[in-house]
């Protein structure tokens, strides 16, 4: 039985722009996430596959639109995975801010009410998401993560936590140390109240010191990113990462801002660099 | 003296996605346009520029942050002039559905009231802002044009009328006759008024007709597009360019429909054929 229902497909340099609905049981609601289904697929290969994790305020509608990866990823015979970046629904607890409720998550499983009830994005991708695409999809189960701000932390946590289950890992701009930032912060305490030490598990810093390992990690940072100063605290991520057994390049490119643009200018690299692992 | 007000810019690609403000007297408004200036233009050297023309509820923002044309805009050297698709403003006269208006301004100049005032798009694009952007930005004056749907027929009529200006014209998509669709009936009928024999000059099937020379052409056409059939007459632009002394390859892509991912996985076809008119 298929549990996923396509709702749209869109053919993109030969392969296909998809997207599929269905009843997430994890976050009690109905959810919507992209694929891109590279040629190689469509002409019936299993292929590896790039999860994507987008930041505050977005979709699977902004990296599938606006990042221009499906080229690189059809040349190299990549799926890849873009799922929303929190529950979704009528019924679904929002607040009004952009950085906190619907669209985003910050990809933990909240314990504090009212969130508790749908906002478990950890394990919905994890867990949920990853079992029911590799069940419906020709995927050949490996797997590599990837995101941007918010969600090139969940890309960085969940490596770290589940190493086994991704070849590499990258991320733009990720909220590096969101214990240490105003947005962390505000997502943290709401999510999962003041007791930090619950809060270690979903920050990348705080597990990097712990001594997660960490697989294969490319990080771009952009040199003019609005955000670089406050919220960002990729300093503290590159210090934290020299100290570690950590094969990674954090890479600060000069002049570039936290948009798309930033994004589309070097998705090619992550593409290809993800690409290198998930085919040894 | 400049006239040209920059809101934004942004890096990309190495170069630079600007976006600028200024009074257009053409169209008795302020308009917005977006600009790409590729790395050799920030070096100093002037550039060959291709003009886009957006679609039906576009803005110069769609193309700019969905098609991926920058990153062979770069690679080329060639500058992206991104104008919006019809006057703007509180006082602009506009109407509730989205092909007819406010981002459906046709690239006419219209006669009839209440839209003479503000839509005289025709003039703005080939005068005003073709004048304003080589007189500010480091241009070479070389200019090859492009566009998508009702953008697409705009870069036709304009290269077979002005055709010392374009290099090269290429469309995606086009409402290649509009005198004979649904949507062209409504615009120039709306626009223009009634009598049919002052259509004639905004209709690119009429001009071939007419014998206007053309400069290079190519189009590409989605196979899956759901508007080939009752509004673009890629058969009739088919049928007439073939009777003319035109050097055209148009194209038939199986599978593709009508959206931005159409466009941006033949953008790089599209880019490479205008520079190869554009540097002889």
């Amino acid at each position: 039985m298929t549990t996923l229902k396509q709702v749209s497909s869109v053919r993109c340099f030969d392969g296909e722009q998809r997207r599929y609905e269905h009843q997430a049981s994890t976050l009690n609601c109905i959810m919507q996430f992209s694929v891109f289904l590279p040629p190689q697929a469509l002409d019936g290969d299993h292929v590896p596959a790039v999860l994507w994790l987008s930041g505050l305020t977005c979709t699977d509608e902004n990296f599938s639109s606006k990042a221009g990866a499906q080229r690189i990823a059809a040349e190299l015979g990549l799926a890849l995975i873009i799922p929303d970046t929190s529950p979704r629904g009528d019924d679904v607890a929002d607040d009004d801010a952009y950085d906190f409720g619907k669209g985003a998550g910050f990809y933990v499983n909240a314990t504090e009410q009212p969130w508790a009830k749908h906002y478990q994005m950890y394990d919905y991708i994890t867990k949920e998401l990853l079992d029911v695409v590799h069940s419906e999809l020709p995927l050949n189960g490996k797997l590599s993560i990837s995101g941007h701000s918010m969600g090139g932390h969940g890309a960085l946590i969940m490596a770290l936590r589940e190493k086994e289950r991704f070849a590499s890992v990258s991320a733009f701009a990720p909220i590096a140390h969101p214990s240490a930032c105003p947005w962390g912060l505000k997502a943290f305490s709401g999510y999962l109240g003041e007791d930090r030490a619950t809060w270690q598990q979903y920050d990348a810093v705080a597990l990097l010191r712990d001594g997660h390992d960490c697989p294969p990690l490319l990080v771009d940072q952009g040199g003019a990113d609005n955000f670089l100063a406050e919220q960002l605290n990729f300093s503290v991520l590159e210090e934290t990462v020299a100290k570690q057994d950590v094969l990674a390049q954090l890479r600060l490119q000069d002049g570039y801002d936290h948009s798309y643009y930033f994004i589309a200018s070097f998705i090619e690299d992550h593409l290809r660099f993800h690409h290198s692992y998930l085919t040894r």
